[in-house]
Formats: C-alpha cells, sequence, structure tokens
C-alpha cells in the first residue's frame, strides 16, 4: 500500500508538472470537420458525458436539432428530431474529438473552430468562436432567427477575420494573457474582462493591417468590444490542451476533464484514460437576470469547468473579487480558493494570485483528496434556461461526490489487481 | 470657532461633491499654444510650483532646453539655455493654464495635447500625448536624437489620429474607464494596464474606420500597446480638470493640487485659489531598474500627484495588489490606502475598490487632517535620473508637512481675521 501511494503521488506530480509545462498558442481557426479527429459529416458534438436522447436536457435537445437547422439536413426542428432518434445524425460529446464547447456545446461539422496547440507537447484542442454577448444564443438553447442570422455572420465575416488575424500575427501564447489577467480581476471563467481587453490589444495593429472590408473589421472590433467573455473560448480550449497532455499517466489520480450535460457531470482522471464517471450536474446557485428565478435554471452544463481542472474559474476565484462581489463578498472569492486548495496536488507558479501573495492557482484536482475531505470542487458557469430561453444568469455550482466514488473503484480496480 | 468649524466641514464637503459629480470627457487633441489659457509663444509650461532656474532640477533643465531646440528656438542646448537666462523664454507652471504635465511637465507651445472637458462643470484640461514607454523620454529630463524623433512622430503621425479617433468616436467618458480600471488592478498613477486596454477596446472599431494610412494606423496601435502607461495622461488629466471644479471654495481646507517640479512640491487648496505652499519634494522610496541606485534618483517631480489629490494612486493603492507586490506586499497596498483614509473627508462612490468591498477611493485631502495626525499624503511615481539618463525606476514619495504647514497659516490669515 505505502509503495502504492508513492506510485499515486509521483505521478500525480508528473501530471500537475504537465499542465504546468503546457503551452497554449492559438494557431488557426478552421472547420470542426477539418480537425477534430473521429468527427463525421452527419455527427453533432455536444458537450458532457454521453447521454441518451430521451434523458437529455431540453437546452441541449434545442441547440442540436438548431444546429441540424444551420447545417440544412432538415426543414424543421421535428425533422430533425426525427434524424436525431433515427440515427442519421450521430451525437458525441466534444471530450471525444479533441473539442470543448460552452454550455450545451452544441457544435456541428461545418462550423468555424479556434485551433489551438499546447506548444510543448504538440497535442491540438478546439472550441466555437464565442457566440454573441446577447441572451439568445444556441450554446444556451436558444434558437430563432436571431440566433440563425448570427452563426451565419460568425461564418462569414468573424471565422474569415479571425483566422486571417492569427495568420498574421502569428501564434499567440494563451498562456500569458491568462497570466496577466489573472492580475486584474479575472479567474478565465466566468469573468474574461481583462483577458478579452488584452487580446484587443495584443491583435489590434495586426487586424489593422489585414486585407479586409474596413465595415466587417470594424464590426468584428465592435463584437469583440461588447464581449465581455469573448476570450473565455480561449481560456477553454487552452485548459483543454493542458488537461489532454495530463491524460493516461498511470497511477495518476489527478481529473483531466470535468463536463457537465445539463443532467450529468462526467469526470475523466489521468490513470484510468477515455473513460466517464458520472453524477447528477449540480443546482446552480447564483443571480438569476430580471424576471427569472432558480426555477426556471437548467442545471449544471458545458465543458467549460475544464477551467476549474487546470485551476482557474472557481478554483482562481480569489483572483477576481468583482466577480464575487456580484454574488457575495471578497472573503467568499478567498475562501473558495483556498477551500480548493484542499483538494489539489500542488499550485501553478505560472498563474499568480496577487490578492495571495503571488502565490499560484490550485492545480490538479485528485480524487482521493475530494473523498478524503468531502470537499466538491466548485464550478462558476453561466446560467442556461430549461426551455430555451437562452441565458438566465451566473452562479456557481458543486461536482457530485457520486462521479468521485466511481471513479476511486475503478482506480481500485485498474491498479490493485 | 465652532461656528468655523461648521463653515469648513460644509465648505469641505461641498468640495468632494464637486469632485464626486465631475465627469471627465475626452474631447479633442489640439495644440497646447490653441487651447492654453495665458500660454505665449515663447512660453514653456513645466510641473509643479514655480521656481528660480538656478534652483531648477537638471531633468527639468534639459527637458526646458530639449523643448527649445524641438521648437526651433535654439540651435544647441547652450544656446537654449542662454534664452531662458536672458528672458526671452518664459517659464510657467502647467497648473496655472489648466494644464498638467507628467514629470519635468516640459510642455511647449506647438506639442499637441489631449484636450478634456468636465462635462458637469463646463471647464477644460489639458495635457501631452503619452510620450514613449521607451526609458529615454524628454518627461524624464532626457535629450537626444531619438526623443526628438519620436516627438516628431507624435506630431505627425499619433497626435492626428489620435484627433481623428476622438472626432469618430465622440467624447469618451474616462470616469467610466477609471472605474473599471479600479477592478482590474489598476490604481490609475502608476499603473495602468487595464484603463489603457480598456481604452483600445472602446478605440478600436472607430480606429478601423478612420481614413489613415493603415501603417500609421497600425504603428499608432502598436505603440499603445507597448505602453503600459498610456491611460495615466488621460487619468492625469480627468484628475486636473475634477481638481479644478473643485476649486475656490471658501473656507474649503481640501488639496486641489499637489505638484512637484523635482525641487520643491507645492500644493493648492481650494480656499486659498491660485496660491502654491511649498516644502522640499520627497525622496523617492522604491524599485530601481538595472545598475541604478537610489543616489541616481532625482526628488519627487511632475504634476501626476493630481491622481492622489482626487483619490486615485497611492489612494487607490488597495485596488493594485499586483503594483504593490514589486515594492512589497498585498498588506502594504491595503495599508497605504487606509492610512490615507485618515486624512481625507470622505470617498468617492464612483471608484469602488474590490478589495474594500467596493468602498470608494478615499477622497478629499484635508490640511487640517494631514497636520493633526501626521500622516503625509503617499504618492506613487515614477522615478528620473539626476542627470538625464531617463526613467530609472518606480516607487512612492511623502508630500512634506511644511507646505500643510504654510497652508494653514494662510488659511488662518484669510478667514480669521
Amino acid at each position: 500500500m505505502s509503495d502504492l501511494k508513492a506510485r499515486i503521488e509521483q505521478a500525480n506530480r508528473e501530471t500537475i508538472q504537465r499542465m504546468i509545462d503546457s503551452q497554449p498558442v492559438w494557431v488557426d481557426v478552421r472547420r470542426a470537420i477539418e480537425v477534430c479527429p473521429g468527427l463525421s459529416e452527419r455527427m453533432i458534438m455536444h458537450a458532457g458525458p454521453p447521454i441518451a436522447w430521451e434523458r437529455r436536457a431540453f437546452p441541449q435537445k434545442n441547440s442540436i436539432k438548431g444546429a441540424i437547422l444551420y447545417e440544412g439536413w432538415a426543414k424543421t426542428m421535428d425533422e430533425a428530431e426525427e434524424l436525431v432518434t433515427a440515427g442519421q445524425v450521430e451525437l458525441s460529446p466534444c471530450h471525444e474529438h479533441n473539442a470543448v464547447g460552452s454550455m450545451t456545446g452544441v457544435t456541428s461539422p461545418s462550423m468555424p473552430v479556434l485551433v489551438v496547440k499546447n506548444a510543448t507537447f504538440g497535442n491540438e484542442g478546439y472550441i466555437l468562436i464565442y457566440e454573441t454577448p446577447e441572451k439568445q444564443k444556441l450554446i444556451f438553447g436558444a434558437f430563432g432567427d436571431s440566433v440563425l442570422d448570427n452563426l451565419k455572420w460568425i461564418d462569414r465575416v468573424l471565422a474569415p477575420v479571425l483566422k486571417a488575424l492569427v495568420q498574421q500575427m502569428g501564434p499567440l501564447n494563451l498562456r500569458n494573457i491568462i497570466a496577466r489577467a489573472l492580475t486584474m480581476g479575472d479567474e478565465l471563467h466566468s469573468r474574461n474582462t481583462a483577458a478579452s481587453a488584452l487580446f484587443v490589444l495584443e491583435a489590434m495593429p495586426h487586424l489593422l493591417a489585414l486585407d479586409f472590408d474596413r465595415k466587417d473589421l470594424a464590426q468584428v472590433a465592435d463584437f469583440i468590444r461588447r464581449s465581455d467573455q469573448f476570450f473565455a473560448h480561449f481560456s477553454m480550449v487552452a485548459g483543454k490542451v493542458t488537461a489532454d497532455a495530463a491524460a493516461g499517466i498511470d497511477y495518476s489520480t489527478v481529473l483531466t476533464a470535468m463536463a457537465r450535460n445539463g443532467v450529468e457531470l462526467g469526470i475523466r482522471v489521468s490513470g484510468l484514460p477515455g473513460q466517464w464517471f458520472t453524477g447528477p450536474a449540480g443546482v446552480i446557485e447564483g443571480l438569476f437576470f430580471g424576471k427569472y428565478t432558480p426555477q426556471d435554471g437548467q442545471r449544471d452544463m458545458g465543458d467549460s469547468a475544464i477551467t476549474e481542472t487546470i485551476g482557474l474559474g472557481a478554483f482562481a476565484h480569489a483572483a477576481a473579487p468583482t466577480l464575487a462581489l456580484t454574488k457575495g463578498s471578497v472573503d467568499m472569492a478567498l475562501q473558495y480558493t483556498r477551500e480548493m486548495q484542499e483538494i489539489c496536488v500542488g499550485n501553478n507558479p505560472n498563474y499568480g494570485i496577487p490578492a495571495l501573495g503571488g502565490k499560484g492557482t490550485p492545480l490538479g484536482i485528485d480524487i482521493r483528496k475530494v473523498l478524503d475531505t468531502g470537499i466538491a470542487p466548485v464550478i462558476n458557469t453561466g446560467i442556461a434556461h430549461k426551455q430555451g430561453e437562452g441565458q438566465i444568469g451566473v452562479g456557481n455550482a458543486r461536482a457530485p461526490l457520486e462521479a468521485f466514488k466511481k471513479a476511486l473503484v475503478a482506480f481500485r480496480q485498474k491498479y490493485l489487481n
């Protein structure tokens, strides 16, 4: 046993070291079908672990049907549903294709995705471009003319401009932006205000040099200006390539994913590659917009918890007191980070938190520590309306301990035999 | 006496209320001679209170001579000095012309200045555009070919682009940017990283729409990208129009300026308009770049302490823990803000500090409180080399109590007779 413990601890240190050494850089914009391994022409990717159609959350169903209409595979939402239930359109988790998706995470083959490379380890990750600051958006389960028009604008204007931008500018080091943004009030999941502004600061000289219609460029600039969360998608995919580089280390009990489909949360563990361990997705506590109440909110949803998995989001809450102030107090923000430290293997020295005297973010969620302490990981997140009305709030949720228990059972089966 | 005290307190509340109600907006870029009241064609403005040429700090002398060469009034530095000592070029504090100047503050008539209006009270303020992120710059007392070339580039490219930008974009509300930046790690004197990025975020859509050579626009964008302190000049002039709107209130013991010429620091008091009260400028404690030591640093210099005068800079240090970390600790940052609270009349509710739970910055330095407590105002500042080698560090200094004592004597003379 003591020998096993030593092997686990060695493996866990190696796991977080690979995360620390990761260098996520933005390199391209491509269509999902061109880059995501295993994605086929009649397949739609979604957030969270796999789940049967009948059990799937309404917002995710609605997004999937909307994406089928967007692709032109069906003319009505009913036809779209028939394609899925007849097995003519396959559904598969983003995480299985080196991708992550925000909220419903619905990504269809022709959609443009950001391509981010882990410059240290060579692996790539993919994610949709941030959709819109408006409440009505496909990734929050809303669908209609305005949603469709915006998706077409992304395809026609935003994606080509971003592609040309990154070609002109060269690879953009996301780690640097994340590190700076942590000193500027962001936790890089629910608050990306500083990171988005820093992105623009880096991009602007190159954007001005692009051979595009100036009106299109100005539209893109204005879109980013209005989108405080624009960088969230870069932060998520940076998390994905960081976590993927740390997957598959024998004996490691460290998480490499937490992902939610609105019904279940699934975790993946480095020493148990390719497997999902699930439990019920958390109920989100937080701030609801306008007329909405907690009863209107879908349970925790999205692959965005990949940020917490690599020590950002709620784990870095101490860096984002302003975000905390919308929900509680500065002390609460510090407390979350300190609490999450208890279930982590170490810290990321690249990501210092000023309010903690520059100490790095807590890094490497250890399933053993979660179960020993009973402290479930906290996730900062957006809240989607249950019936497709889009975003209705922001808050946080806990991961279910059940998933961790299942993972520990599997770990024992694999490594104690 | 009790009646006098009540009158003073009423006046002081009115003074800070005018500061709170001020709305600094950037409206234009003009040449100094076109806008600064009382500036004449052979006059050069400088930071701090007036001072005889013989007593003037070397960096300020060097800047003045450099500006004379820039204007083409002389061919050599010696000729330039002769023009000054012969009285053929007049010298006058920026503050006397509704202007402020960073460090040496040297501003000659043809130089382009930002024009900022106080939308609430109608008064205007002026300041040079941020010169360069390089260490060698005129406002730090350096002069030479690279300095001259850069000044010409500002005149030929940067100033016209910024002028066109603000015309295209419309008036830019600086108060909003300052308020947001305080939630993003800036204190708006020595750290303007977030504010500069937010400026770019606002400006970019409009910059793209300008009818300028794209290479020039890209140069401007790149200049701002490299200049974390770009916004400092907006912050200073926002301070000037805010403080000026609160000047001249009978019985007020609140400061409306702290300004340093590298030898003396002068204060102005609302109830004693137009007068300077001086004491020796502080020795700056801080971080010195490379080979430089405290012995190489000129004493405290510049009109930039106008930011502290309106509750930013060291008074808002609690908002900028990262800046504090370069010199000490996060606790030190909180401590400065709490200490400065003791000498202030109140707080600015528009400028919340997240680490203090959203409490406003301490506002309105009361000369009585300074003398009662013995707490001298702290000023965050850059450090200029004594012999014209440019910027050699960053740190902070204290204002001299002597100036406050003189002001109190004058106040008693005016209001107790």
